[in-house]
């Protein structure tokens, strides 16, 4: 291939070129022009989630984990602060990993990781410990693809008065989030996403009633959401040097997002891809690794077909060879490989990763 | 102007179509391709300071203060860890400020602005205090533009057996830094200033025998330097989604950078603009805030005209439309702006830059 690999990866993923090219240009951060550059993803982001008046969106420079840990430093009391954190796949596990570094008292709940968090079960926990004060919640784990009942957990965590943060890195952009149906107190993602711009910022979008308690709280000079917040209101700057073509380039793929249609068009475009590509292997005899009622149209975990000839990195290599980047899995029981359906994948897409499996399979005599 | 503006700022600054250019490309951050990338990147900045064999590079997602934060919060032990921060300038300060919300023992020497950290208060300072763990100077204050002595401050920090920690964000690249000769512990910086690449990464140079003590250290999770480079060296890849564009660009800009002569090149060329400036304003009448001896060739901090006609806001607005943005000072008891010498500033540079000056101060009947 002369050209580049698309990447069928859970992101970073393939951005337009307009998206690219937008990052042709150098800004200043103090100046004006980038600020209102700023202004304008904030904004949109909120509108969004429906959450404008009631939330504040805060960007935050580094990799969407900076922003869950930022949100979890900030939002979650030093002293008082209990997590419940329901895990069914590695991001919810890295969750759990922050609130032990940082010290915040911690609850788990666990599930396998191909089963759904269960809003009962959420309103079990509650009940048997009063003293948790949020519930920290993946939306789409990309370990596995697994979809969880948001919209029901919210409502049990809200029904008990605790706060919501919930990781919606894979899901922003292409699932519904309503901040006015489904109560939180943070949303977090980033830039690389379902919303198609380069990596390089998180970003958490907070409820601001939540958010004007939190003066102080965060165990992090460069990760306070509060003064990140406080500071970009008095001046319309972020605090420390933002990655100027990084927020340039997310605007412009947000501006593209909506020209698309917004999340209705980007959900159909995901769900068509990952419809192809689910029955295009099951014809290869490759199974995905989660029912469809609770795959989200997001990234997919295939079973790494059950023949002595295959080993994912030469798998890896040669599909990549045919122009698609894959995923390793992240499963320690089974061994797996994962497909992303985002990005923008042009005119073969999906269907044109689906040949060049089946050719590297046969090449490899690896038939599942 | 149709062209975008030059930016003479302290960073982010203008880098060259090149650079920008490297960013017309998306990588998958599992992938081998961007594996070797971030490898070459980490080889290339460890040479530059004559580190290779003793210290190891870590690189990290985010802001240059990101990675100082980092620094700080790995390498200062929570119990036990007392750091000295010579103070004489915003940047400085910040430091103290992290180490306040780390909760990590802070004892600050107080300097005024326009003058140099003194070897001989550290020396004072150490053997007051001999609880001191560590040092953290920055070499060149952004806020000022003021050059401290690195070298002759890291022998006194070396031969008290305490570890030095450098801010040297608008210095490496620039101005000499030597592992062999000016022992440290970390010397910090960023993609975004000397090195002319794009913001959005900072990274740590470590002392190897410094960071195979920090297993557990750190505040946090997404900045904890030991646990970047542990999972680095097992697996060629970041820990967290890596800002890939600026990754590539910031490689690209390396090669410049050796294509151009290195430091003593890019020194030279800082070091001609920063005359330029100097020489070109004082016609004007604008004198520089600090002493030519003790000014870093990277930015510089000038006395705003003494003149009822002279505001910041409009100077800059006008001077802007003229192609070229400047920086606001950042002290406090008297009014300045700053102008940097970095970047990529073609045919005109700075030059243009002292014209266009000249012609709004003349238009705003705001001469000094």
């Amino acid at each position: 291939m002369t050209t580049e690999p698309l990447l069928l990866t859970p992101g970073p993923l393939t951005t337009s070129l307009r998206t690219k090219q937008s990052m042709l240009r150098d800004w200043g951060s103090w100046d004006a022009d980038f600020n209102s550059i700023t202004a304008r993803v904030r904004e949109r982001l909120l509108q969004m989630v429906h959450a404008t008046g009631t939330h504040e969106c805060v960007p935050l420079q580094g990799s969407g984990t900076f922003a869950v840990e930022a949100a979890v430093g900030t939002l979650v009391p030093r002293s008082g602060g209990h997590v419940l954190v329901p895990q069914n796949g590695a991001y919810c596990q890295r969750i759990a990993r922050i609130c032990r570094v940082l010290g915040r008292k911690l609850t788990t709940l666990d599930y396998a990781e191909n089963t759904q968090v269960l809003p009962a079960d959420i309103e079990r926990a509650l009940a048997a410990e009063p003293g948790i004060t949020h519930v920290a919640l993946v939306h789409c784990e990309t370990s596995t693809g697994i979809l969880n009942p948001l919209p029901q957990i919210a409502q049990v965590v809200a029904r008990h008065g605790k706060g919501l943060i919930v990781d919606a890195m894979s899901s922003l952009g292409a699932l519904e989030i309503d901040a006015r149906t489904m109560p939180f107190d943070a949303v977090v993602a980033a830039s690389g996403k379902c919303l198609e711009g380069p990596p390089g910022m998180g970003f958490a979008i907070v409820r601001r009633a939540a958010l004007e308690r939190c003066d102080g709280n965060c165990h992090s000079l460069s990760m306070d959401l509060y003064d990140q917040w406080v500071y970009m209101q008095k001046t319309t700057q972020w605090r420390y040097t933002p990655p100027t073509h990084v927020v340039a380039a997310f605007d412009c793929a947000i501006t593209q997002y909506l020209e698309e249609g917004g999340r209705a068009a980007r959900y159909a475009r995901y769900a068509s891809n990952c419809g192809i590509l689910i029955e295009g292997l099951a014809k290869l005899g490759l199974r995905s690794f989660l029912p469809a009622a609770i795959q989200a149209p997001i990234i997919v975990t295939f079973f790494a077909p059950d023949n002595p000839h295959y080993q994912f990195k030469s798998f890896y290599d040669a599909v990549k060879a045919q122009g698609y980047i894959l995923y390793p899995g992240k499963l320690t029981a089974v061994e797996t490989f994962r497909v992303g359906c985002m990005g923008q994948l042009g005119e073969r897409g999906i269907a044109g990763a689906v040949d060049a499996v089946a050719k590297v399979l046969a090449a490899m005599q690896a038939a599942a």
